[in-house]
Order: C-alpha cells, then sequence, then structure tokens
C-alpha cells in the first residue's frame, strides 16, 4: 500500500459522552466552508461489509469473543474501509473525517482490554503499511462526567456495558499516545461549553488549512 | 499461547467434490471405535461467533471483500475457535477433527487469490503462536473431475463461484505444503472408489492410534 496521499486524513477520538457527533457535525461544516471536500465516515464499519463487522463487535451477545477475535476483526473492518473508501477519497485530494480509527483499538483493546500493543503494532503495520492519520483530534474529558453525559443513552452496547477502571485504561492511553508524539495529536478539553470546545477546534482546523 | 496439547490435532483439507464430509464420518467412526475421544468441527466456523464470520465470507453478496479483509475474518474466526473449542479439547485429552484449517487459508488465500505467503504465515504466528496440526489429510483430485462430482449443489457459496484456474492454484498449493513437509501430510487420492480410499484413510489412521 503506497502511503502518498493528497487529501488530508483526519482522526477523531474519545470516550464516552465526550460529544464526538456534534463535534464532528462542527468540523464537517467547518471544513466545507472553507471550500474543502471532505468526507464523513466512522469505524469500526464505513463500508457495507465493515458494518455488518461492527454489528458483532457490538453485540451484547457476544460476551465471549476472545480478545484476539475482537482485535482480528477491527482490522478485518478496517482493511475493507481503507481500500473501498479512505485510501481512494484521499487519492482523490478529498479530505477524509473518521470518527475513531486505529487510536481507538491501541486505547480500547491496548489499554482496555490489556492486549500487547506490540501485538497491536504489528497489526497495524500488517493492515495500514504506512498510512497514519495527518492529524488525530481527541475530546477529553473525566470518565464520570462523559459517563453522566451519556447516560440517557438507551440500550448501550458491549463496549459501553465495560466498568469505569476500562473506561480510565482507555482515557489514559489516549493521553500518552497523544503525549509522545505531539505533532500528530491535539487533546481538546471536552469539558467546558460547546462553544469553547468548538472554538479550539476551530483554532486546530484553521492552522490545517493553511498549510494547503 | 501454550503449544503444549494432549490430544492430536487432525486437519482435513481438499478441493470441489473431494468427499471430505464423507471421509471424516468415516475417519470419526473409525476413532471412536478405537474407544478414542473426538470432536469433530469446521471451519471457517466451530463457535456461534465464528459461524457468524463464515456466513459474512461465504455470501455471495460480498463480492468486493478484499482479499486482505477475507484473510483477516479466516484468522478472526480461527482465533475464536482455537480458544473457545480446539485448545480447550485439546488439553483434556480429547483429539479434534478439523474440516479445513490454516493449509485452506494458504491453498485459497495463498494460492487462490495470490495473496504473499508471508502475509499469511506472520497471521499464522500471531493468532496460533507455535500450534500446528499433527496431522493434516489432503484428499485430492483432478479439479475437473471435483467440480464434476460437486456440480449437483444447487447453491454455490462466493467461493465455489471461482473458475477453474483459481481451483488449480490452490491445488497445487496443497501439493506444494505436503511436499515441503511431507512427515505431517499426507495426501490421499480421492479419484478411485470409496473402498479404497477409506482403506488408505485407515492406514493413516493406525499409524497415528499406534503412536498413542
Amino acid at each position: 500500500m503506497s502511503a502518498v496521499t493528497v487529501g488530508k486524513f483526519i482522526t477523531i477520538e474519545g470516550g464516552e459522552g465526550a460529544g464526538k457527533s456534534t463535534n464532528i457535525q462542527f468540523i464537517m461544516d467547518f471544513l466545507q466552508q472553507k471550500g474543502i471536500k471532505v468526507l464523513q465516515t466512522r469505524e469500526p464499519g464505513g463500508t457495507p461489509l465493515a458494518e455488518r463487522i461492527r454489528k458483532i463487535l457490538l453485540d451484547k451477545i457476544e460476551s465471549t469473543i476472545h480478545c484476539d477475535t475482537e482485535l482480528l476483526l477491527m482490522f478485518a473492518a478496517r482493511a475493507q474501509h481503507l481500500h473501498e473508501v479512505i485510501l481512494p477519497a484521499l487519492q482523490k485530494g478529498i479530505w477524509v473525517v473518521c470518527d475513531r480509527f486505529t487510536d481507538a483499538t491501541y486505547a480500547y483493546q491496548g489499554g482496555g482490554r490489556g492486549i500487547d500493543k506490540q501485538r497491536i503494532k504489528s497489526l497495524e503495520t500488517w493492515v495500514q503499511g504506512k498510512l497514519r492519520p495527518d492529524k488525530t483530534l481527541i475530546f477529553d474529558l473525566p470518565i464520570e462526567v462523559g459517563l453522566e453525559r451519556a447516560g440517557n443513552r438507551s440500550d448501550p452496547d458491549r463496549f459501553e456495558l465495560e466498568n469505569i477502571e476500562f473506561f480510565n485504561r482507555v482515557r489514559s492511553t489516549y493521553l500518552e499516545r497523544a503525549n509522545k508524539t505531539p505533532e500528530k495529536y491535539v487533546v481538546i478539553n471536552a469539558e467546558p461549553k460547546i462553544e469553547r470546545v468548538q472554538q479550539d477546534i476551530a483554532n486546530v482546523l484553521e492552522q490545517l488549512v493553511a498549510k494547503i
């Protein structure tokens, strides 16, 4: 797989109740107003086949799923999504905004489930070659606040049923990764009111757009 | 994953119309008559979750599945099957007879689809650690004969729709693998009448049982 791409690849990460959906809409509107062609997608999923895999992954009935299986399914969905949607878009110069990507795998399967990160890294290289996001925005807030905000959701999926220690490990992994490679990540404090959060997002996007 | 197992792990391979189903029944009966506890299973599949993955893999509607996705799904199903069924059985001293295993991945995804075998090997090690079958029986016959025998099947799956060159590459890969590691494989000529084939199978099984 060639890593030569022309569109920017932006991924959006964050735990429960961090406001990802609202903020992604803001990002899409912002970029489109700048005249940028941009595609919104999500993981796991983003193609009909990958959405079938997503259904298995989120299904509460699959309580005996082995952590290796979970990880391979995540990357199976990712491979399809990459080849069918993300790479063709980037190669045409279209920007891609993806709700979760491989950082989520490090956070949930690595941090959350405790899978050895070297095992994740080897699949990342196997599937993605050299492709990595150009910029990753992590919407961060204390787990308790996020869970309270997300608390109204009626039907939690297999991940949302995890306990607070799991989500704390997820959060720590996101922050560690951002800390190690600050030029690739922006951690956005998702606790303040929405206008403040969106001002932070706008600042990040202005810098990205300015580099075109 | 520890490779310390006590039951024997026997895998059954072969192309279209090679009589795998009938011969597996013969193998099960033969071993049970020797007083051996033995479990029959299959790939892709063998657990409820892995059978869900099998459905995606064999579904004709998934005509745009990328070869990397196909391979990762095969190994996702395998990981679940190994941890939930095969390893627990072997560790209890139960023999396992599995209809297709990783040799099929080398044959169909490697030989058939042309995926680099090193890429398959890296996933094999990732998922299986050191676990390999104790013995693999390959039921072999010319593609034309097999397709003619299988021709009555009413509803071919996504693999059965492939062309004769694909199946020839599958067959060659099986034979190459058997040729490289003759102590692990037995190639059984599946062309003669069934009594003759089953006599060959019985000879192989007698040797395996004698080693207990």
